[in-house]
């Protein structure tokens, strides 16, 4: 594999090359920390606690949702961030650039992988992308509630104390909760509440 | 949450109170070194990498292995480890009392969920350890390619140099993806072979 050897099928090289490839989200750093604040949470790390998070409140999706389905698009909708790195949800600039340089990522990365394959995960980012299905809402709403909850448990006000974010922009990143995960609204709405009373977000 | 507030359903705050106990896996460390060798892999992002290894190779489990479930079976496999820690593949006296030590942990942490989503996730994870259905299997196969795949990339031989292991024992401890996921056989095959040629394992 180090060396992509004649005795492989070439279909299989190509897909050892994008397992191999996908071992750089590992390095790819997003804002938020870890809970224990020991150090920033990556990517790969970070898709990985959705997985189980759409395992665990599948029953607050909306009814009819398909969970597993909805666990397939988190963990591929990061991967271009290999490429496009992440952007920080408060930082305007970058998230203006962020969906041609994300696109150019898709096209590279799920590039490596045999024809059939890259059709499959890519229309799994788009589909997380475009968040109109019911599973790519939740999804989105998984990703919103996640940095929530890391903001959330140490008692810091994380991420959204350090930027000096304002109570109204964390209500408008959350609001995919509200259709996409509706039984997880309430703790989001508590969570902002008692980060404002605490100060760790600006009124 | 980090009050679990009188104001949420104690079902909700349960389910919040295994999620942010996930958040530890991601400080467990493996023996096994992300393919760039910067650092050790983490159990978090290890189980990511494997649910997408799945979704790419799916073709090469045994028919009618179903894929989304071998995911689930994935993400969920080594959450034990945040009690029980990381037993290398290759350390006999940790390999004797594993099964105790992470009987244990599968008690506690799954033991925070409310008690049906107990029953599945402690369910998932009996699942993957006994290694009968073709997606345990499946599940079991790639999380030793995995392994191979990083001792593979880098040229170094990886863990298995580094701990003096012999071909032997790699040979027995790979032996699951032959049934497992008979498509990545020659790939586990050659990768050993050249490991062998290359003086990165003991004939």
């Amino acid at each position: 594999m180090s060396l992509d050897t004649a005795a492989l099928p070439d279909r299989l090289v190509r897909q050892l090359r994008f397992v191999r490839e996908l071992d750089k989200l590992k390095g790819v750093l997003r804002r938020t920390s870890l809970i224990d604040r020991s150090r920033r949470e990556n990517s790969a790390e970070h898709s990985w606690h959705l997985g189980v998070m759409a395992l665990a409140f599948g029953e607050y999706a909306p009814p009819g949702t398909d969970v597993a389905h909805a666990v397939e698009l988190l963990l591929v909708h990061d991967v271009v961030e290999i490429d496009a790195d992440d952007t920080f949800a408060f930082d305007v600039a970058g998230n203006a650039s962020k969906l041609d340089r994300e696109t150019k990522a898709a096209e590279r990365i799920f590039g490596l992988l045999p024809e059939n394959l890259e059709c499959e995960f890519r229309a799994r980012w788009d589909e997380f992308e475009a968040s109109v299905t019911k599973e790519a809402r939740f999804a989105n709403a998984l990703d919103r509630f996640q940095a929530l909850v890391s903001n959330d448990s140490a008692g810091d006000g994380g991420t959204w104390r350090a930027h000096g974010v304002s109570r109204e922009a964390v209500l408008r990143r959350m609001a995919p909760i509200e259709t996409g995960a509706p039984g997880l609204w309430p703790a989001a709405l508590d969570a902002i509440a008692r980060a404002t009373a605490a100060g760790h977000l600006k009124e």
